[in-house]
């Protein structure tokens, strides 16, 4: 959302792309392109020339073949661009399957042989500057050691390879709060991994992404049906379905549901163990109104008695929420509001049926 | 699709729809809406609205709590409305849990005892015509066996209470070939469950639409690199990506794939097994350029060598691959092309970036 963009952008935030829409983004809100860093697996060429013609930081490089890509498009550019290796530091970390990013069978990153050689002949690429390492093992990661097993790899590569960087890229994963989770803060983090890097030179690059957005967000929905079945389920029908939040279909994640008009009075960490209200209440499954058995939002889940018209906070929604939203059972994205010191703004409109049918043609004599 | 929409409904069919959006789109296409349709759980009192306004056939009602809802809302129309009766069948089949909604723990449906309680006091709403019966044992079903169950079951139910419909509405769920599965013909399929039939005076009512859309469309994708990592796994990296086809990465779906220059000269069925070429083949990942590890479209797939530019059909892309779409990771949808006797229309244009950030507003001063 720009709106979000511009307020990370204007108090000194850069913006980690993962394509061309991203860099689109970025520069619609003035993120100055010394700021932007490209990571993908994927680049198309297309993209690759529009990020170097707009002069941005560095590409994060994921192959030897993307090096041959930029290198090329670099030349017929005439330009000499920026790049950091993406080292896969084979770390194993306890998350999803599908956000664990680190492990060497995974798409992404290059082994620390393929790396060291890059970096040894860097004459290979004659259009390009090999100048940083960039890292990203994984998501939601909420305990340090990962993240210093990384870098301690990554610090000894550097070493006994004999590599000079400017940038090391150390990715994202910080974890938030979803359920019960204790998530480290960034004075923690930055307290455990900053003492290895003492004497070193090269400046370092964060990607927390979803530690800023995830639990900034909410999605509110209404229920629309209370409904019992003949096996003892009981289901709270709301209007919010899959399409607007796949995360619990997709990763089996969990989000924590709090009813709105009690959302003040509980500290939310505590609400579901804490809340006497809470604990006296019935369980519900919270589905959406989409056709199949995985739209739901949450499953066995503790509420106070629910009755059509209730509205509830779906809480950290703000990461993977929106931006991975779909227009599934024709169903209209909802609106965006941010809240700037207590006011409240549409930042987004919700789509309208019309938009659902945009740039769609019906051919002659069908 | 509105071009898919208006050739089916230019031949005769009607549509079920499960959403505001799904009406405008079968009124807009000129489908009569006394072939119209209305499933879902999560119907909105506005839905409700104007599906009565516009006199479409009848609703599938998932609850009590919905009839009372349709009930009023016709009530302050003065119309009379006709309802479907949604029966869960408590029928268990070999299918992925998401899509398998005709069990007793799904949010769908309403058991036989509360189904002929409200079939016996029709009085009870007033404003109600009572008169079908609606079941929807799952989806990609390629045996006959548990549709005749479930009708059974249903016939069974009619009998021995003693009622009367105009319309039975047998759902959806006929399987097509995503992999090496030899689903029923439409005419096999007729063929065992008409004589169950025999002397009925109801109509019957299909939702065959996977059935029809599924292996009638591709998702073609372009190789952007090829890339081989350290643990021996090698990647063909695709345009493509989760956002253009989900159902790999949130049902574990089996697509074939196939490189597009050498369709034509194999049957699809046979390629995998028939082919000395992909015999010969290399195994690869086929995955996008999306930022996880659950952004693949094949893995471990058998294919000839594959090279940058090549061009590969995900088959069986028709039903639940654009209609899943996302903008994740900032990608704009993807054109979809309608072939009509031999000729390429462009349906619906590609989105492009701006279409990303349409309705957006950043409040001033952020």
């Amino acid at each position: 959302n720009l709106a979000v963009l511009r307020t990370l952008v204007s108090r000194g935030a850069g913006l980690d792309i993962v394509s061309g829409g991203e860099l689109y983004k970025a520069l619609k809100v003035g993120c100055p392109p010394k700021r932007i860093v490209y990571a993908s697996v994927g680049k198309t060429p297309e993209e690759i020339k529009e990020a170097i013609k707009h002069n941005i930081l560095f590409f994060n490089v994921e192959s030897t073949a993307e090096l041959e890509m930029i290198d090329s498009i670099a030349g017929s550019l005439r330009k000499r661009v920026s790049v950091a290796i993406r080292i896969n530091p084979d770390i194993s970390i306890k998350t999803h399957i599908y956000i664990m990013t680190g492990k060497s069978e995974s798409k992404f990153g290059i082994g620390f042989n393929t790396a060291e050689s890059i970096f040894k002949t860097p004459g290979r690429f004659r259009n390009l500057r090999i100048q940083g390492i960039h890292i990203h093992i994984g998501s939601q990661i909420t305990e340090p050691a990962p993240f210093i097993g990384a870098i301690k790899r990554i610090l000894n590569f550097i070493d006994s390879a004999g590599i000079s960087i400017e940038w090391l890229n150390i990715g994202g994963g910080l974890g938030i709060v979803y359920s019960d989770e204790k998530p480290q803060t960034a004075a923690q983090f930055a307290k455990k991994i900053l003492p290895y890097f003492k004497g070193r030179r090269f400046k370092l690059i964060l990607e927390p992404g979803r530690f800023i957005a995830g639990n900034s967000g909410i999605l509110v929905t209404q229920v629309l049906y209370i409904k019992d079945n003949p096996s003892g389920k009981r289901f709270a029908i709301v209007d919010a379905g899959m399409n607007d939040l796949i995360r619990p279909a997709l990763y089996g994640a969990y989000h924590e549901i709090l009813p709105v008009k009690r959302c003040t009075i509980y500290d939310i960490r505590n609400t579901t163990e804490g809340s006497p209200e809470l604990r006296r209440g019935t369980k519900y499954d919270i589905v959406g109104p989409i056709c199949e058995s995985g739209d739901f939002l949450a499953q066995n889940r503790k509420l106070p008695g629910l009755k059509s018209g209730d509205l509830l906070a779906v809480m950290g929604a703000g990461a993977y929420g929106f931006t991975m939203a779909s227009n599934y059972n024709s169903r209209p994205r909802t609106a965006e509001i941010m809240v700037v010191k207590g006011k409240a703004h549409i930042v987004k409109k919700a789509e309208t049926y019309g938009d659902l049918v945009r740039g769609e043609i019906i051919p002659k004599g069908l």
